[in-house]
């Protein structure tokens, strides 16, 4: 059985500990907050789980296996180095770190010391996500020319971060997931209209060594949630669509369409060609799978789907799209 | 009462015929294609209607008060220019002309000739477009931050010209057209995957001088069309999808999000804070409207709202798009 | 090369001239309106069409083939039996006639001499209507156990029929094509609440010797149009919605569905257990295939798939269904 | 601070232990049910709740206030009954006893012994359903014409109740909530397939003293959830999809459609007359105010939105419809 830390009780660090807390790997749990009104409403609602105010005395726990690092983005990297040093197993929540130089130190750190990184990407572990890469890896798409994602919605505006920090590691995880390589190129435009200097509208450019391209907007701005992630190979095209609740995955096959059109209205009806596949998605909290992939790793030794190579990847595309925003904005 | 003239018969100009016939404003017609085949076609539906295979013979007419060109890019501007220095007004399909000279010049020759010169941006005569409008200039979306339109389907590979002169148009005009500015800066990236040195998709970002910005997709690599313009405002957003049957325009208003999710499920649900209203759209084909205006213009000397001076602002970005896409691809 | 003749050019005969005009098996045509209005409209479009005002002139015409009839629903019977005497093959729009008494003497009328009755149930002909009739067929639902079917909008009140008749032959029409047989029983419900004795709103259930039962609600007091039928199966489920303008046909495949809820949210995601598909459709109006079915029987000789005896089934229900309702009402 | 306590820790009675565990008004909670295993599964989940296999040693507890019914449908009565007469407020899971007779002497109880008699009609306490009403009270919808509810889905068939006993009580509560009404009328037509003499599917139509009418669809043999429910005003309609993400209930208004189409394709085509509205939804999950609602009614005195009255009406008109079907079937 194995004893798991939690550091970080605010926004979705309670997630996290909920799963851990069902988690038949796990025996022990501590968790770890240094505002004590949060660990006061968790200390409520997990009566039985140990608990502490100072993560130090989490990393001095010699029975303590694993950390879970679910504190605002600047202070990844710190409490993930000191608990890699003090050999424990680290899961960090997304962005892995603020810049690549952390992300690589932490990358490495695990490595020299046999010790899981793991980072949040929880879109690779939800059903969705999961089987377009199974239909992707099938060859049913053929090869994959273009991937576009639509992520926008109101957010709160960070006093430090782009938008692109903020909700880009979603969509980076997926399209470098999907397409099993990371980007050769990335450039971004966009622009701050809420608060000076924070860009919170951007448009993304990605080109990827296999030669497929892709195109990611992310916006704190829009009033109501849009998601649509459009994946078009040589032989067939794939939506996903995450506000959907039923058919989430669409698969279009191609057709011929040979219909030459005599008014503007049957210009406008002529909208496909072949059949439309909306494949049965199995049921599942990505964040149960999550902790169950970061625990399994530690017992297995296997390197999980969203390892900390994963998130650096993704940090060292979030640094290079937020350096070319600033150049353009 | 009008005389009007169609060069071209072939994919479009039937239906220019077709609304130019049904117009009252209206009295003879002419219609014109150097393929005796079309021209036999149109014969038997319109038996009453004068033609000729030399467009030579229709602008010597000096009865003819006005041409409608409906033929290959490339021709645009030859036709156009003989037209308007034989006096007569010109309406030409999308795009305007084949470079931004070009353009220059069509507008040049019917200001000095006081002649109607006019381009078939036809969305711009759609009755979704047409109410977008009427939002945005009511100010109920507040000031516009960004629009980010996608146009992709499958489409028939063109010999000379890359996907952005063959679809980007209906955007371009859209996004010029609800702003009322041509952009300041264009730029694009994409591939060119089916032909050489023809891109089939592109990603094009535009800054416009109000301070708003745009992303628009364009691509013939998709199995099944997909359309969708999102503009989005300081107080509402305003979402027009060209394949919705009924609703194809919702404006979305904004609310405050205060629910703190507890699971990953919630944390998906938790997707629009106001109410979405879709209001009714008036009925009519954009083709009548579209004839309707030129016709109207001519008779008035109104400046129609798709003028040649529209067409050349598409066309300089159209340009500046698909040189900036050369570059990068 | 056959000739046939149009009767009654108010809202529906214009669209079946159209089609009959466009027809190659179609050599001459004749078309005739009491209304001179109405017919004056039609000469202009039409200007190689002949015409009168008098119907027997057309029946007098020994060179006339065959005779479609598009007036109000009280004529139906003369004008096609007149018309079957006088050895014209028949088309009557829907509803076939005016009773069972009526529809069984033109189905008799027209086998005795060897000719054609036809009626217009245009939907028997359209592409969803048909896929859903192959898919059917095909045995990939099941053994059929239950369809309803829902057709409301806002209608024009009728002086002399109730809904019933205005609407549920197409919904009658379409289930008997579809499961092959006329049903056991019909009854309905339903209420006038516009024209006294009028019923505007009426639930008919219906039994088939098969087993299966039907739904079928109509109304004219809808604001917006809602389609909707779905067909149950023992094994999978169909869902045709005519709305829809892309995906008008989903397959739904049945699976096991074994979450217990652990809240009221989950409850509601737990919507679906198997694939969906949605099946191409071909293109094509239903009208011209119609026309197609009419000309070509007459040539060949064959039954149409919405023959004469077609047309008594769904009259015999549409008399039972209102029958019972006034009884209820 | 209240006392109450759950018997029967099934399906749906561990959710109705979460919400009164986590309400405020509640001080002490028990639980009962004499399967040991799923008591055990309970004590993990809450250790500090008292717990007994025999629900007498609960009615026995004199410190206790409420108890909170959720085992099956049969033992209703006599738990309930029991319950009254041990002077302790009653919560029923729907439906809220197995016969009229039942019903009335549950409310007649409470009514003598001034205690709260409350039935779990879930859906009275959600969203959409409570917008529906105060949209429909506040006169927008004008007089209520009819209402059409469709409620199918893959269902595991219950051995000794039909369909309409299943899932009809949600439909029901739903009518007579919105119309302020019990029906005058209730018939219903249906078919056993599966298991003998257990209806699986069930049309039911309901007439309204105010002179509106009913029609509900309920089925276990659909492969997929299907949910909607039209309301249909003098003024307007209303449409609920609870299947829906995000907008869950549609206004829409009403328009004149005055278009004469001239195609099938148009035809098709005019669908809608008037905006729609999709008005913003509260979050909230109806146990939680379910809960809520019961135990503040203890304290006030108050009659619950959901009372056994209530719970009566939906008995009767089910026991109405069931008699029916049975006939018919």
């Amino acid at each position: 059985m194995l004893k798991a830390g939690v550091i970080g009780l605010g926004y979705w660090g309670p997630n996290l500990l909920r799963n851990l807390y069902a988690n038949k790997r796990n025996g022990e749990l501590i968790m770890c907050d240094s505002d004590p009104d949060r660990l006061e409403k968790m200390k409520l609602r997990y009566p039985d789980v140990s608990y502490t105010s100072d993560y130090r005395d989490m990393l001095n726990d010699s029975s303590l296996d694993a950390v879970v690092i679910a504190t605002n983005v600047s202070s990844h990297f710190p409490l993930a180095k000191e608990a890699l040093l003090a050999g424990k197993h680290v899961f960090v929540e997304k962005p892995f770190a603020a810049s690549i130089e952390q992300a690589e130190e932490l990358v490495d750190l695990g490595k020299k010391n046999s010790l899981v990184t793991m980072v949040g990407h929880t879109f690779m572990f939800s059903p969705p996500v999961i089987k377009a890469k199974e239909i992707i890896d099938s060859g049913e798409l053929g090869k994959i020319h273009f991937i576009t994602s639509s992520r926008v919605n109101l957010g709160l505006h960070q006093k430090d971060v782009s938008v692109i920090w903020d909700l880009a590691p979603h969509d980076f995880s997926m399209l470098f997931y999907w397409l099993d390589e990371e980007p050769s190129s990335v450039s971004a435009f966009g622009h701050a209209y809420v608060l000076d200097k924070i860009p919170d509208v951007a448009f993304i450019n990605l080109a990827f060594p296999s030669g497929a391209i892709g195109n990611v907007q992310v916006s704190w701005l829009s009033p109501s949630k849009l998601r649509r992630t459009v994946i078009v190979g040589s032989r067939k095209m794939l939506v996903y669509d995450d506000t959907e609740p039923i058919e989430k995955i669409k698969v279009y096959d191609k057709g011929v369409e040979v219909i030459e059109p005599e008014s503007f209205g049957e210009y406008q009806l002529s909208y496909r060609t072949g059949d439309i596949l909306s494949p049965k998605l199995p049921a599942g909290e990505p964040l149960a799978a999550e902790m169950e992939e970061f625990l399994s790793c530690i017992e297995t030794g296997n390197t999980p789907r969203s390892s900390g190579a994963e998130g650096l990847a993704v940090v060292r595309a979030l640094e290079l799209a937020d350096a070319s925003l600033m150049k353009t904005g």
